[in-house]
């Protein structure tokens, strides 16, 4: 986790987010990864839903979070996506969540995930989204 | 809503289902009217499962739901589910959200259904669904 | 709803929002009139926190949506979101959700409220409430 | 996790939970294992209600899930969990998720758990925790 987490996007946590504890649900952290991994796509120039389209598929092998502070309603918070550049054959996301101000670490964790084709097999990660990564991690 | 309600279905409510008012979330009534239907489905000998592997498809075109009373925390609550035999073209459904015992009414509501084909056009219900239905309904 | 519905808020349909249908679950609905709504009262000037914070809650009592068309993976779907004034004693929102640009209409629907006091008893509207309706609607 | 996991708690997955991939969104898992966790502690005679009205919370401070299988819509899936015993602390629970069979292992993960008090303060286990922890695992 000491990589540069280049990629933000924000949301804000709705009260469906919060459970009786008055804070964010913790399986909700796991959505806003992927909103992170989303956008972070997008901004590869590579929408998720174009991956897709050419008939790839990345579910998600492995989850972790750690929760450090409490995500608040009607708080904004940062999600921060990077990609694992030592990780090859399937792909790996880490995410830092900070408040608004980027002052306050949240929540921090990371997600594995399969490459697949439309049949549900494994595959190597085709030559479009290993160029998109190395773009974007600068090589 | 004075139709008998025939079939009934049980969910604990858990942690993930409240919200900071210590309630459950009012969407996810919308999940126990699912599960109630489900249950009434299989109950009917007609999984919805199979319902889609036949080809039809019943995507919820209205939902409605009148919070009455809260759900909170670990308690049972019990779906009662039927079908509004009124309705023809498409499907209604009427729930009844109770607590464990039946005493005390959580909430009421319904939600109406189109019947649809794999390609997403509406048609006329199935003979097998009407047949299901009717079988149901004890008509 | 041939109301004005002055008030937009915007918001991107995630994976974790759709079913196996392919389309938005119909349960989220209800989430996204809750960030419209929310989005609603800080624009009054009101975030709904400070609401809360100044003991007035507002529990949902009544909820309905009417589903058009379908809001997809990776969409962008616009909420807009009124005030019903007619409605005294408790509080009536409606809502309509478009996609991006406003030319399709995914769904409408609307929510009731009770107004509460902390103890959970139903209250007249406190006088800064109805004061920023007022203001809002134009009035 | 080549612990015993003596206790079981089973749950059929809804159209709610499935996303457009066809198979239940990850993030669900952490609803499941909160499902798991719920019903070992009431099955210890300590239902979490309890704890909590003991002004004792255990609040996730780290989730991980490693997916194994899916998870399809309509299955019964079995969630065992048990009690890590080598924790000190907070607590960490280890948990499987299977098939209605127990023949196919779904996924399998861990959640750990800060134990602190109603002011939001770590403290040490209570007495009657550990105590139940321990009757619970045999000791």
């Amino acid at each position: 986790m000491d990589l540069d987490l280049p990629h933000k996007t924000s949301y804000r946590v709705i009260y469906g987010d919060t459970d009786k504890m008055g804070i964010a649900y913790h399986a909700n952290y796991l959505r806003w990864f992927e909103m992170g991994r989303t956008e972070m796509f997008r901004h590869m120039g590579l929408p998720y839903g174009e991956i897709e389209a050419r008939g790839i598929f990345l579910p998600v092998s492995e989850a972790y979070c750690k929760y450090i502070a409490s995500a608040r309603y009607d708080e904004v918070i940062v999600v921060e996506t990077t990609i694992d550049p030592a990780v090859r054959g399937g792909m790996k996301f880490d995410y830092r969540i900070t408040d608004e101000k980027g002052e306050k670490i949240v929540a921090a964790g990371y997600t594995k995930h399969a490459v697949m084709n439309g049949e549900g097999r494994v595959v190597r990660p085709p030559e479009f989204l290993v160029e998109a990564v190395r773009n974007f991690l600068g090589g």
